[in-house]
């Protein structure tokens, strides 16, 4: 991973926007993450927004976390059921909308919420705009894999229901950028999600993908390995797994529901018999290891990209644990400077990908200096 | 299920074509699953196509099943790396062809092959032909599931990878079916697959083909439940889920990626220490009961649906237990009188599907008195 260079380490030196609002358990699970995050690593400062009696009563009952936390007040909330043409023409008064201002005022680098994900994505592109170059934001989520690194991130997974080529192209780069800064792949092997590894198969906008990503792979600092397959999300094959938001999602909810399924088969098996639940109880560590391995929590946070400013979008159902995980995700994307990074790669991404649209041929001689 | 009206149970009375070439593991263990299924069943008779010098002495060696077999000689082979635009012109000498002729020619009621999957449908649809009506035939696979029949129907799985909103009608009219005579689901439920449950998301087509879906579930005797997400394909919401065969295809190696990552996981987790080895002795039986629920081996065949013939693609890597799953398939498809059933379907949906988009009013005062 980028290692800070500018004293990204002191106490306070990095702040985090929190939307306390819009989860389904409420802002005492937010507080109760913040001050897990705030215990683990002193670097970080919030901003908090929502309600500011309630919210003060909640910081307030935790040592210390009051001294670390501007609350910006904020009395509306963004329901899970808000839609979001509603939310971006009468959501001024939200913690949501709130949370994402602190991002674009430049006084947070990064953004947190749990709320409604149609309406964060709606009012980030609203406020944040679109990064230049940019056509589609994406939504990037980190999946369990069998890389050493332990994840694989998979864009988009339903930022938007179409993608063409240069979309995709754009999704390789900033997928690549988001492995490098927040899960220190130094140089990621990218893939495109098909229906087979043979060039010859899949959608018209898939082949001209293929060409694309190649032809910006040596630039963009990553490598390229073509057409992946569904199995290969969780494998070992590639870092990065690029795809419509239409497929990405389904494929999240696919893996996820599986991944819930076997699990619930597995306890219902150790609760067949009583020697079947002594040995369950023998085997607690093991399974709570593997529990960890497989926990969504622990993955929880889908990245918003593509816009003048990062947004960690945290599940609606996310407890205590699964919001200090999207917290220690945002801050480790702040420390690693990875706004900025993002924006040169995909301003360097755009000409070589109408370049190639143009002339069929790989771009890319302009050297960036820039490792991002 | 439908019972055999017509004393399907006597010895012989189904007759199974087997292409014993073209897998992983080669002919010696398609016979080994055509024993097992042969034990097991004796309403089923066989015709086994392949090199009839080898397919003689593999059928030799097991107790009483040469009286069972009608060997059919075929040098060639289909390979999986054969393409299908190649396939279609060359393999008339191949195990796959002649498998494929039983079925056409009437002496075999269902085929099955754990070939190459595009080969085998390509020439499938060259040899059995469309059923009148049908735009795009569909593979249909068995998912692990949480309804009490233990599995849900996928389809398109891979056969094409376009759908439009028509087609999605007949996969839903067809997978009803096969829920109905396969797993014996006397109403089945309907979803057709999409990124959320409200109407107005997801693509155009999809829209389409909810309202199709919609105005044809009565006389297509189900119940079309709307939209359902990738979490749904191994719940208990529906029976049948409808998608084209890009996303059903993509959905499908994530479920089986994330299945194997898991169960991988869980063995690393009980190899972890002397407990829980000792752990994992005492839980055997449950493990293996669980490993039984969601063993592909067991769910070990795609159908082909949508040609004048019933074709069984089983895995190409599938051991002995995987070709008797598939074969065990193919027997119960032909004892419900499958194909007909089908084929009455389909064509009570064409007219409804045309005179819908032509009106956009449901259809449906055509009773049908079928029970297909």
């Amino acid at each position: 991973m980028a290692e800070p260079t500018d004293g990204g380490e002191r106490p306070g030196s990095v702040v985090i926007s929190v939307d306390a609002m819009g989860g389904d358990r409420g802002p005492a699970t937010v507080v109760a993450g913040i001050a897990a995050s705030a215990d683990k690593n002193p670097e970080i400062r919030f901003i908090v927004h929502g309600p500011e009696p309630e919210l003060r009563r909640l910081i307030g009952r935790r040592k210390g976390l009051a001294e670390r936390c501007d609350i910006r007040h904020a009395a509306g909330v963004v329901t899970m059921h808000d839609k979001p043409s509603q939310v971006i023409r009468s959501a001024q008064d939200t913690s949501m909308w709130s949370a994402i201002e602190s991002v674009r005022a430049g006084e947070a680098t990064v953004a947190v919420s749990c709320g409604n994900t149609g309406a964060l994505m709606a009012l980030s592109m609203l406020r944040l705009r679109k990064l230049p170059g940019v056509n589609r934001p994406a939504i990037a989520c980190l999946w369990p894999s069998r890389n050493p690194q332990g994840f694989n991130v998979v864009l988009d997974c339903g930022a938007d229901i179409r993608a063409d080529a240069p979309d995709l192209l754009q999704y390789a780069m900033m997928g690549a950028s988001y492995a490098r800064n927040g899960l220190g792949v130094e140089r990621p092997r990218v893939g495109l999600l098909n229906v087979g590894t043979e060039e010859h198969k899949g959608r018209g906008e898939l082949k001209l993908a293929h060409e694309l990503i190649e032809g910006a792979a040596a630039d963009g600092g990553f490598d390229y390995v073509g057409f992946v397959e569904g199995g290969d999300i969780m494998g070992a094959r590639v870092d990065v797994i690029v795809t419509d938001g239409f497929t990405g999602n389904i494929a999240l909810k696919t893996g996820e529901g599986t991944a819930k399924l076997v699990g619930d088969f597995l306890k219902e098996a150790f609760e067949n018999s009583v020697m079947s639940k002594f040995a369950a109880l023998l085997a607690m560590s093991s399974l709570k290891r593997l529990q960890k391995r497989i926990d969504p929590r622990r993955v929880n946070g889908g990245l918003f990209l593509g816009l003048n400013g990062t947004v960690v979008k945290s599940h609606g159902s996310a407890d205590e644990t699964g919001i200090s995980a999207a917290i220690k995700l945002a801050f480790q994307l702040a420390r690693a400077g990875f706004q900025d990074r993002l924006a040169a790669r995909v301003a360097q991404a755009a000409p070589a990908a109408s370049a190639s649209l143009a002339s069929d041929a790989p771009t890319g001689t302009a050297p960036t200096g820039l490792a991002s």
